[in-house]
């Protein structure tokens, strides 16, 4: 227990909101406060318990893994009763994949919360997923399989997963945004400027206002990628309204 | 409603004791039967609902291993705290084989449930474990997961896994099971015979007794396989005394 903390406090001490953030991603206050600072730890900290065991997210990835698996596989089934286990089994592919993963790390900013001996900007893209498949597990392990679903349903499906646009229904999200901003009587812009950075490769960068107001920000390394991913994530945004039009 | 009605009178025709049979192997009664008769409807039958989707027991497979595999990744990471990420995968990818799954499903005799228009002799081995797969999908949709996990601990964790097992700490079953009726001073005796059946191979047939009373059968391509087959499945059911050996 006073192993336990000693970490608590340098989490305290070293970022004092930890907790205040993590309560605003999960909307619900955690009960065992160590499943989460377990699921920031990099195993970079070096950090063991008495036993001797790794205290980082690696295992707890497993476990989330496999809830998003599950939470996803279920909720398919009852969406899609006319799609074959060859269907399903592809479609759940795409909502965990790796990219998709990475993205609904991004969005939740879950790098900020990481402690690490290794500078942030070290870390590959794959980090985003890694830890929001470790909060996941950490949330499964703290509060059950009922709190767990809902969590991902708050944060994967109902934001994230159509089955249209998973389907590939939708080829081009930029034609998708700019029909529903003419029928809706909505401005748009696109502004795009030439972004190198620390980077070897040219990249973009895009901001999407709608109205007048950035609704999207995203860079790749040329204008249509650029485009097309703010437009994606616009899309998300908006998803009730635009999937209307599909 | 009258479609399902239809279908549990063919079956309550059919095969009058499904519903009595199945009980037995749940340990409670179901709540939605036409999930489980869904569970075990061959896809040969070419059943559909009202709306053309198929009704087998094909989509059910894919939630059932899905369940599996959360359940089983849950066990493992808090029984096995020193496990990294890869060995907890390679833990669960054991206890969820094709192999093991045939050998569950077929230690419940599943295949003597199922509805189908193909002679079941000629389903192929892995029938066996499709059918348990699509049983535990039918008990998380029917009954939630916290149901659907007690199942799993029921029928496979307690019953099969033991992760001296599963790290290969046992590298021979038939030498164990001598050691332990040594120990407990219980006789025992491998009855091997010829067993052509209507195989190319020769196969051999083994019945494994102890004290007297025969606890196991196995049928393999060689003696010493059979043996050691009977052994494990032995050792499965006296698992409690034996591992206290290891």
């Amino acid at each position: 227990m006073s192993f336990i903390r000693n970490i608590l406090n340098s989490r305290t001490d070293s970022d004092g909101n930890f907790f205040l953030k993590l309560k605003d991603i999960l909307g619900f206050k955690p009960k065992s406060k160590s499943l989460y600072i377990k699921a920031f730890t990099h195993r970079s900290m070096n950090m063991k318990d008495k036993k001797g065991n790794a205290i980082n997210y690696e295992r707890l990835e497993f476990v989330g893994d496999a809830m998003l698996s599950s939470v996803i596989a279920a909720y398919l089934y009852e969406q899609v009763p006319h799609g074959d286990e060859g269907y399903l089994t592809k479609m759940r592919s795409k909502v965990v994949s790796r990219q998709h993963l990475n993205e609904l790390g991004k969005d939740l900013n879950l790098i900020d919360l990481v402690q690490s001996r290794i500078p942030k900007s070290n870390f590959g893209n794959n980090i985003h997923g890694n830890l929001f498949e470790a909060l996941v597990g950490a949330i499964y392990l703290d509060k059950g399989y009922k709190f767990c679903e809902r969590f991902i349903y708050k944060r994967v499906i109902y934001p994230y997963v159509d089955i249209e646009t998973l389907e590939g229904k939708v080829i081009s999200y930029k034609s998708l945004l700019i029909e529903w901003c003419q029928k809706e009587k909505n401005t748009f812009d696109y502004e795009v400027y030439e972004d190198t950075g620390k980077d070897e490769l040219k990249h973009f960068s895009v901001r999407l206002s709608i109205n007048k107001k950035v609704v999207s920000k995203a860079r790749a390394t040329s204008k249509k990628k650029a485009e097309e991913k703010a437009s994606k994530r616009a899309f998300f945004a908006f998803q009730k309204q635009m999937t209307k039009l599909i």
